[in-house]
């Protein structure tokens, strides 16, 4: 199988903080390209702060053009108060690449870790270290941006997987 | 006090059914514009849904060109999975005005029904009872959309008291 590189965006999203990576996968090797971390201004309306948020996305994908985007389905088990703040951001995380045309794919918290670090019970610092090892060029600062980026490398993994089973279908015809 | 017109769009988000409401208020008169439901494509995914709602809204302001937006500030005691996606929902029903350069105002249930129907604790038969009265010319359909428009009333009464305020305010000086 020779596999055409795509780009791919992945997206931790929150209204405070909101972290992205981008990652370019051939289907065998997977490279880092840039990452990042949104904030939105706290003394805004949430009406503005959103609009930052999808500005931040948007200014984000036009930049680096990734073709696929990725975002964590979120569980919370916090108020219902905090859950309806993350779900509105989580709107916009989901938006704004939607808006580029790009599909979007959500994978479980647990998928992802377990995508990264290989149990689907991982602490930050552990994907943070496996984002170290399987994108030795990354230059990550924050918890949220590594997070972005395990999302992307899930997505890269699970759409090979995909690949593999379609040529594999294909080649017993 | 002479009060200039001034449209404002009410917006009662959800994932699957939004409703929308256009009034104009003088400062002491109130009109029916226009009001309708904008529903998204069941069986697609997420993201495609939420840049559904986001078109739809923003078709409506294209068209109806409201000057400021209002949006119920929603409680939820549902589990966190619906609190989630109405989160999702209620992200894009704030965006959407927000970059069409309109302020976006929040009201609680409670004082949307206060303001419409003078209790806090209406049925949604009252409610669209009172937007009969206060809106005769008002072709209304769907709960969501008497929803809506309570919303927009709800906004028109509350930025008319503090003009009031305002205007108070400045003859004693």
């Amino acid at each position: 199988m020779t596999g055409r590189a795509i780009r791919i965006i992945g997206i931790d999203p929150g209204l405070r903080r909101t972290g992205w990576g981008v990652v370019e996968s051939d289907g065998v090797r997977l490279s880092y390209v840039a990452s990042g971390l949104l904030t939105s201004t706290a003394d805004e309306d949430l009406a503005f702060r959103l609009r930052e948020l999808y500005e931040g996305i948007a200014g984000v994908i036009a930049s680096f053009k990734p073709q696929e985007a990725a975002v964590e389905e979120t569980f919370v088990n916090e108020n219902a108060r905090s859950t309806l703040k993350l779900g509105q951001a989580r709107g916009i995380a989901l938006l704004a690449p939607a808006m580029g045309g790009l599909r979007v794919a959500e994978y479980s918290a647990t998928l992802v870790k377990k995508s990264v670090v290989g149990t689907g019970h991982a602490e930050k610092r552990q994907i943070s270290a496996m984002i170290g090892f399987l994108l030795p060029r990354a230059r990550v600062e924050s918890a949220d941006e590594a997070d972005a980026l395990a999302i992307a490398i899930c997505h890269a993994n699970h759409r090979q997987a995909r690949s593999l089973v379609a040529a594999a279908v294909a080649s017993t015809r």
